[in-house]
C-alpha cells in the first residue's frame, strides 16, 4: 500500500512540495551557460571552489567558509573541531537533530562525541534546557528550523539569549543551518544577522535552494583551516567538487529571493490544510517554507485516499506517510517553485476531497 | 620558481601525460547524450547507481559493490570492517600508502586503525615483509601499482602466494586499485582474476579512465552492506551521486579498453627517457601507464630547463619537481589520450633538447 501511495505520488505531474523533479535536467539547466574551458577545482583549490566559498562567508558574515560534498560530514567535523578546543567530548542538541537520526550514529562512531539530548522529541529546545545540563558540554547545536517537528523555530530574542548564555558558558554554538535560507524572511533578519550569533555555521544548497547537493561550513579562519583538513581525513576533499559547487551557485542565485515568495506561500496551503476537518498542520502558522500535515486517522485510511487523489488531480500530495502515534499519521511540505505552476481550480479541487476525508 | 614551470606547464597546449584538461568538458562530453528525464539516484538507491555497482561488481567478480565519492572514505572503511570482523585495530601497508601520506592520517584519528609498515619506503612490500609481522594484522592493504615508488609490480606469483598466506594466517587481504585497470595489461589477467586474490577491492575511476570523480569499493554482500552504513556514517550518502557515476560509467566504456595503448606507449616513452644521459625512470620499463622520471641534478637546475622545454616546443613534460634525495630530482608520468595528440616531430625535438640537459 505504501509502495502504491509512494507510485501515485511519482507519477504526478505536479507536486505541492519542492522545486520540481530530481533529474538530471537539474545539472544541464545549471551548466547549460558554463564554459567548458572552465577549469575544474583540484582538491580544494582553484577559482571555483575559493570564490563560491568566499561568496557564501561573506553573506554568512564570517571569516572564511569550506565547501563540502555533504552536511553530515560538515557537521560532525565543526562538533569536533569544539570538542577538541573545549577538550570535552561531550555536546548537546536536540532530540530529532540529524546526527541522531539520519547519521547512523557517525558522530559517536568516528569521532566518539557522546550528545545529551536536550529537551525533548516533540517541542523545540530552550534556553531553559540548556541552563538545566548537568554536565559540561563543548558545544551546543542548534537547527533552525527544527525539521522532524514541522520546522519550528525559537523567537530571534529566545536565540539571542541563548547565543549570550553559551558564549557567557564558554559553550561553542553551532547552527544547523539546513534550512537557513528558508526562515530569513520569518526573523525578518539576513544571513550574517542570524549567523552573528553562532561560532560556526552549516548551510544546505539542496532543500529550499534546489542543487544537486553540497554544503558550506563556516566560522572563523582557523576554525575552518581546521575543517579542511579533516575534510581531507574523511574523504570529502575530491579531486573536483564543481558539479556540485557550480549548480549551488547557480541555483542559490536563482532561489535566495524567492524564499520569502515560499513562506508566503507556505502559511496559505497550511491554512487551506486546516480547513479540512481532521487534518492540522504542525506549525499551525509556518515559519518557513515547511511544516508538517498530520491526520487523525491511521495509515492504512490515510493511503488509499490520497492515492485517490493523486490518480483524479495529478498533483501529488505526498508519496509516504508516517505513524506519528496511535492513529495519527503524517507527511512534510516543503514548497518550493513547484506549487507555483499548479492551476488554482486543481488546488480547489484537492481541498475539496481532502476536505471529505 | 617552482611556479614558474607550473605556469609554463599549464599553459602547454599539448601534456606527455593525462587525458586532456580537467574542466568543465569532461563532464559535458559525458553528459552529451543523457535523457534530461533521467531520474536521479536517491541517497545510494535508483537505477543511477545500482546499474553501475551492479555492472562494476561483476567486472570485479564480487557479489556487490558500492559507489563511492572518494577512495580515501572507501579504504578506511574497508579496513575498519576487517579490523572488526578480526576485532584487532592493526593492520599493515607500504610506507608510502596512500592512507599513510596523502589522507591526514583519517585511517588513525576516524578509526582508530593502527598501521604496521611493511618493508621500506623505497622497494614494493613482499612476502617475506609479510611473514615477518611481529604481531597479528586484521589486514594487508596492497596498492596496485604502488604509485609512490613509480608504479611497480609484484610478479602474479607473488601476488597469489601473498593471497594464500593471507588466507591461511587469517588475514583479510584489501586491494588499493586506485589504478588496477592500468596493471591488467601487464598481468594479462582481467580484472576479475587479479581481485579474485583479494578479499575487498577499491577502484578509482579518474586515473586512467579519466572520469571527474569518485570510487568503487567491493566485496561479499554482507562487506558491502555494512560498508554503505559507514557510508552514511562518513557523509558519503549524498542525496545525489549521478554526475560521478554517469560520467564514471561514461568514460569507463570510453577508455577501459585503451589500457593496452596506454601500457605500451608508456614503455615506449620511458625508453627514450632513459636514452638521454643523467635521466632514468623507475621502474625502468614500466608495468602500466606509469612511470616516475628521475633526474640526477637538482630542481633549481632542472626546473629552468624545462621552463625553457615548454616555452620552446609546447609540451608539458610536467608542473612539478619533487626533491627525491640530495641533488636528485623527480616527477610523474601517467600517458592517457593526451600523448597520442603530440606530433612525433615534436616529441624527437623535445627529447632532443631533454638530451642536452
Amino acid at each position: 500500500m505504501t509502495n502504491t501511495l509512494k507510485s501515485s505520488y511519482q507519477k504526478t505531474p505536479y507536486k505541492l512540495s519542492g522545486n520540481g523533479p530530481r533529474n538530471i535536467s537539474v545539472l544541464k539547466e545549471a551548466f547549460q551557460n558554463i564554459d567548458e574551458n572552465l577549469e575544474s577545482d583540484i582538491y580544494g583549490n582553484g577559482a571555483i571552489i575559493e570564490d563560491f566559498q568566499t561568496k557564501i562567508a561573506k553573506i554568512l558574515g564570517k571569516e572564511e567558509a569550506v565547501f563540502f560534498p555533504s552536511g553530515t560530514m560538515a557537521q560532525q567535523i565543526a562538533l569536533r573541531i569544539w570538542a577538541d578546543r573545549k577538550n570535552n567530548r561531550q555536546m548537546a542538541y536536540h532530540p530529532l537533530s540529524h546526527l541522531e537520526i539520519h547519521e547512523q550514529d557517525g558522530l559517536k562512531e568516528l569521532q566518539q562525541i557522546n550528545p545529551v539530548l536536550l529537551g525533548t522529541a516533540e517541542r523545540l529546545l530552550t534556553i531553559e534546557d540548556i541552563k538545566a545540563l548537568q554536565e559540561p558540554v563543548s558545544s551546543v547545536l542548534l537547527e533552525l528550523p527544527q525539521r522532524e517537528i514541522g520546522g519550528q523555530l525559537p523567537s530571534f530574542e529566545e536565540l539571542e539569549e541563548i547565543s549570550a548564555y553559551c558564549k557567557e558558558q564558554g559553550i561553542a554554538l553551532h547552527l544547523d543551518g539546513a534550512r537557513l535560507w528558508e526562515v530569513m524572511p520569518f526573523y525578518e533578519k539576513s544571513a550574517e544577522e542570524i549567523c552573528a550569533l553562532f561560532d560556526s555555521v552549516y548551510v544546505s544548497f539542496y532543500k529550499g535552494i534546489g542543487a544537486i547537493a553540497g554544503a558550506i561550513l563556516a566560522g572563523d579562519a582557523d576554525f575552518v583551516q581546521e575543517a579542511k583538513i579533516w575534510k581531507r581525513r574523511y574523504g570529502g576533499d575530491l579531486i573536483s567538487l564543481y558539479p556540485y559547487i557550480l549548480s549551488a551557485d547557480y541555483y542559490f542565485d536563482k532561489r535566495i529571493g524567492k524564499m520569502e515568495g515560499y513562506y508566503e506561500a507556505a502559511k496559505k496551503l497550511a491554512e487551506r490544510f486546516n480547513a479540512c476537518d481532521g487534518v492540522k498542520t504542525v506549525p499551525e502558522v509556518p515559519v518557513s517554507n515547511m511544516f508538517h500535515v498530520h491526520f487523525d486517522k491511521p495509515i492504512n485510511e490515510i493511503g488509499p485516499k490520497l492515492t485517490e487523489i493523486h490518480d483524479e488531480t495529478g498533483v501529488g500530495i505526498s508519496g509516504y506517510l508516517q505513524e506519528k502515534s496511535e492513529g495519527v499519521c503524517s507527511f512534510e511540505v516543503s514548497v518550493g517553485d513547484g506549487l507555483d505552476e499548479i492551476q488554482e481550480d486543481v488546488l480547489h479541487s484537492l481541498f475539496e476531497k481532502l476536505a471529505k476525508l
